[in-house]
This record gives structure tokens, C-alpha cells and sequence, in this order.
């Protein structure tokens, strides 16, 4: 890295929110300014912020706006629901109430959240690295970048510090259809930090790593299952799969605030259906259909390490980043969506 | 199937070759007349006309636009050298030229293969859907339609035959990328014959079926080894991956004009790569490549079927279709680049 600002898609300053655009990626780096509820709501319904811990850190500040706006419990309810998968969003919200209830500068704490993300995105750069025996190439999926959380990121992160150290000698991406994060965002992204990567369309995977070359996967999450399984992008399992089948290796890599304790399985966690109008714009008959579920759920059993803040983890096993007597964290809220795909509410451009 | 005209993407009449112009699908239904060699090899690489049958139906008529053109030895040069993958249109070229050398008529000799192949497809439909116990949905990739053959098409056949016995009662399709086939010509030419279908991004063909409802993964092939081993379009080894860890059957579908005995396995086909426009046009740094390879090798253990006008086979029993006292066909022909992936050459627009 020179000289150059980090990537920090989330940032507080000026008494508003600033969010860098994701959809102007990679034709342009801009921000939006954000003073009220309303334009965060439609900042992360339309994806100019996304990413689990992203919009966790910007749902922080949110809380912020809403009692700054002296609508606090209205708000909150609508950020809840702004996007149904992320689990991040729900956690951030969990704990900006406990500071409310405790009377804590609710600024502090917005700043705070997205402050531990990033330290906690660092932390896992360095466990997740220290399992890839390198120099060696690795796939990743969609966008777990910097973009996609306070900073660093999470699958990315593992990239940036295993680049550094050597490990890992070359990035392939994955497109990620239908919205393209791996062209335009992880591509950029890695390209900012002087990274070079290689794209390729979703469906090549399985050539790419039917080769031999490639000896990692390495993605991120938008929600964990207590059991290990693994809430992600579209596609995730697809490559989860294909990996399985040529024996090589998948990290997820995702902050504790990814994990819901409150979801057994996969089977728990709603999954978002997005706009058909993501991937098919043009002409068609009536007889044609589309189908534009935004995640898929990996079990636990194809994936081998799940890492976070507190190091690498076996999927079965993630009980054991808490202490005997430690409680896990449960959350508040009711969640009425459990197990259902649920239609989004993001309009397209 | 109304009283609509059945599609037919290759015809010859008015003393010229009329090829329906697959670029403009599904915007528009239009043709292109072609009087010239020069103007097939145009529409070959630049996927006016696709497809491996359809590739070798046309060029058979570009055989004898290259000898009418008193150039038949450099045309048919350029012929073979206009799409790699594809062997069909080696096939044909070399069934011409066995006319040619038998001063059989070229044109009669034209139009037989294209009836032979719009014949060897209703077979395959009939034999293909026998193997489906139905009702039950099915998933298909790319387009191995009527739009990919002489007519009728090799998955697509057998989804027509399997839809008119009420064997199949749903098709999805993967859209396809870089090109969209899935959605522009699949989609499209099943809503034509009245058959509804929904289309879904590559990725997220595995969410799909691990749902278990779709019953059967039914493609084409460009070109199949005599191991059993397929090259088909790309995606189409991600779709066997995930068939299998689902306990999914898999059907290939193809004429005999598809078979290359001359490749032992897999690795005899040369692949071929197209330009990375295809994947992306937009802005980009220097430190990102992108990959496009159009087509990939599926290996004969992950195939339960092989489909041809002769019956269904086990991929590594190809041999059966053939009595003990007949000869395989073998190719004239010399070829290059065996084994090797191998730069396209098709402009894009």
C-alpha cells in the first residue's frame, strides 16, 4: 500500500454519516453525505452501502439518526427491515439499544462499533492468512472487502495480509452475478491496494479449479447459523460444492457480530429475494420467469475453518470461542421471518 | 405448438443461405441472407450463428458457397479455423468433402445434413425423455435448442418431447454467462412452442438444486470424447459438480456429428477462449485481467447419460453404438490445437 487512503466506506464526520456510492463503483470514488433517517434507509436498500458488517456499522449510526430525529423506535424498526439477511444490521441495532438503555453517548458508540469491525477485520486477516500454506492462489466471491464491512474486510482482509506476507501469490474473483461486486468492487478494490486479480464469469469456477492451481476459497458471510451453517452471497454454495469436490479448502471469514446464535441452522435464516429486474432487464415473454434469490446457505460440512476476531474455528465447533462460563450473546428482537425467503424492498436503478 | 412455423435458424432458399440472426434475440426475429463465404465466416464468429450442430449445418452450405466461389480449398481453411470447440463443423466439412471427392452434388449434400440433423434431434427427444420419469422439473444450461441445430434442438428436443408426454413440467435455465444464452435464446424459443420457463444466474443453480425438486440436469455438448468425456459450455462442469453431490442425474445430448473419436479424452479438445469483452466492458485498472474461457470439460463419471440418434448410452460405453463390424468414423482432417486453449477469434460488437 502507498501513500493512499485506506478504503473506509463508513465513515462519521462533519455531524453526518459519509457512505462511499457502491453503485458508482468502478467508474467513480464518491460519497454520499447523509444527515437523516430516510436517505440511510434508501442508501442501504439500493446497495450504495453493502456488506453484512457495512451495514451494520452504517445501522449504528442510523440508530443515532433516529433519536436524533426524535423518532427512535419508528426508525430502528425500519432499518431492521431494510434488509432481511444481513445479520449484522439486527446485532448493531441490539447493541446501539443497550447503550441507549444505559444512557451512553450513542455517537461514542456508533464510532466504536465501527471501529472494533475494523480492528476485528485485522485480527482475522492475520488467523485466516496463518492457514493458507503459500505462496499460493486463492478464489474468492462476490465482495468481502473493505467495501463491505468498516474497513480491511473480511475475506479480503485474509487476502491483504496473506498478499503481504507472501502467502498468497494471486486473487481470482468471481464476477457475481447479477449485481457484479467481484467485477466492480472487488477488482477495484484490490486494484487500489495494488493487488492484482483475475475475474472470471461465476460459472468458470469449476474449470478454474478443476486445474489444481488454486488451493483456497475464501469468502465472507452475511449470517452464521449456531451449527456452522453459512448464510452468503448467491453462489456460495455453488463454489462451496465444486471446492469439496476438487479438495480444496473453504474459509469463511466473518466478525462475531456475522454469527446468530438465535439460528440453529441455516434453515432459520431468511433469505432475501431480490428484483427480477436485477437480472434481466430486456425483452421477454410472458412465459419467462426470474429468479433472483440474493443468498444461498452453505451446510456446515463443506466448509472447513469459519474465522473471526477470536481465530479459526471448525464449523461444528463454534461454541468454542467462548469461554466455559462465558454467555453467548442472544439477541432481543423478534425476528418474523425465520426460514422464508422474503421479497426485498430495493427498487432498481 | 401453434401453427407457427417451427424454428429453423438454418435455411436454404433463393439461392442463398438464410441464417436467423441470433445476436438480436429476443428484441427481434429477423435473418440474415448469405450470398458470400466471407459473410458465413462473419456470422460464425461473431455468433449470429451458434451452436455445434447449427455451426455444422451451416457450414456445409459454406462448403459449397467456397466451391461456387472456384475457392474451395482456402474457404474451407477458414471454415475450420472459425470456432475451435465446436466439431461438428469439422464433421461436416469433412462429410463435403467425401461428396466432393464422389462428385456428388454439394448442395443436396448441404441440405441432407441439416434434414439428418433436424431428424437425429426428434430421435434424441424420444430416447432422451424415455429416460425421464416424470412429471418432474428439470434444469438445462446455455442453449442446445432448435437455435444451436438444424432444428427441434439436442436438450432442448428432449425437453419439447418430455413437455408433449407431460413428462417434464418445468424447465429452468441458467442465463448463461458471458453471453446470455439461457436467457435470450432458451427462454425465448420455449416461450415460442408455448413452454414457460425461469431463468436463474449460474450461481445460483446449486441453491436450486439442493432444494430437490428439480430431477434432472439436461445439456448439450460441442464435443465429446471418446472416453465420454464433454466439452460443453462453459458452467457446464459446475452444473455436473453440483447434479452429483445432489444425487441428480445428468443427460448429455448430441448427435453422432458431435463425437470426436480422434480425441481419446477431454484433454485432446481444444478450448476456446474468447474476448474479454464478453465479461466486461466497463472501466477497469491495469491490475485486473479477466478470463473467458468459452467452454469447459466435463469428465464421463460425472454423466449418467449420453444421448444420440442411435439411443442412450453410458458415457463409457460410447463404443456400443456401433455393431462389432462397423467402422468408426474417423477424421480426415488435421488438427492444430489439440488440447490447447486456444485464442478466439470473434469480434465483439
Amino acid at each position: 500500500m502507498e501513500d493512499k487512503k485506506e478504503i473506509r466506506p463508513v465513515e462519521w464526520r462533519d455531524d453526518a454519516l459519509y457512505l462511499i456510492d457502491q453503485r458508482e463503483l468502478p467508474d467513480m470514488l464518491s460519497w454520499v453525505r447523509i444527515e437523516k433517517l430516510k436517505d440511510l434507509l434508501t442508501a442501504i436498500k439500493t446497495m450504495q452501502v453493502r456488506g453484512a458488517p457495512a451495514i451494520g456499522c452504517a445501522a449504528a449510526f442510523g440508530f443515532y439518526l433516529a433519536a436524533r430525529e426524535s423518532r427512535r423506535t419508528e426508525g430502528v424498526r425500519e432499518l431492521r427491515q431494510a434488509r432481511p439477511t444481513a445479520v449484522n444490521l439486527n446485532w448493531a441495532l441490539d447493541r446501539m439499544q443497550d447503550a441507549h438503555d444505559m444512557e451512553r453517548d450513542l455517537l461514542t458508540e456508533a464510532q466504536s462499533i465501527l471501529d472494533e469491525d475494523i480492528a476485528a477485520n485485522q485480527a482475522m486477516g492475520v488467523f485466516g492468512a496463518g492457514l493458507v500454506e503459500g505462496p499460493v492462489p486463492v478464489l474468492t466471491h462476490c465482495n468481502a472487502g473493505a467495501l463491505a464491512t468498516g474497513g480491511y474486510g473480511t475475506a479480503l482482509g485474509v487476502v491483504r495480509a496473506g498478499w503481504e506476507e507472501g502467502r498468497i501469490t494471486e486473487v481470482f474473483a468471481t464476477e457475481t452475478r447479477p449485481r457484479l461486486q467481484g467485477t466492480k468492487l472487488t477488482a477495484w478494490e484490490l486494484a487500489y491496494d495494488g493487488i492484482p486479480s483475475t475475474v472470471l464469469t461465476d460459472s468458470a469456477a469449476a474449470s478454474l479449479l478443476s486445474e489444481g492451481k488454486v488451493k483456497w476459497l475464501i469468502v465472507g458471510a452475511d449470517r452464521i447459523a449456531e451449527n456452522g451453517d453459512v448464510a452468503n452471497k448467491i453462489g456460495t454454495l455453488s463454489l462451496a460444492v465444486i471446492a469439496n469436490h476438487f479438495d480444496i479448502p473453504m474459509m469463511v471469514v466473518a466478525p462475531l457480530s456475522t454469527i446468530d446464535w438465535d439460528s440453529k441452522t441455516g434453515g432459520d435464516i431468511p433469505i432475501e429475494s431480490r428484483s427480477e429486474k436485477e437480472v434481466w432487464k430486456g425483452k421477454r415473454s410472458e412465459l419467462v420467469s426470474f429468479k433472483n434469490q440474493a443468498f444461498d446457505i452453505t451446510p456446515a460440512d463443506l466448509i472447513d475453518w469459519i474465522v473471526t476476531e477470536r481465530g479459526t474455528f471448525k464449523p461444528s465447533n463454534l461454541g468454542d470461542m467462548f469461554s466455559g462460563t462465558e454467555e453467548r450473546p442472544r439477541s432481543k428482537r423478534s425476528r418474523r421471518h425465520r426460514g422464508t425467503i422474503v421479497p426485498g424492498v430495493a427498487p432498481i436503478r
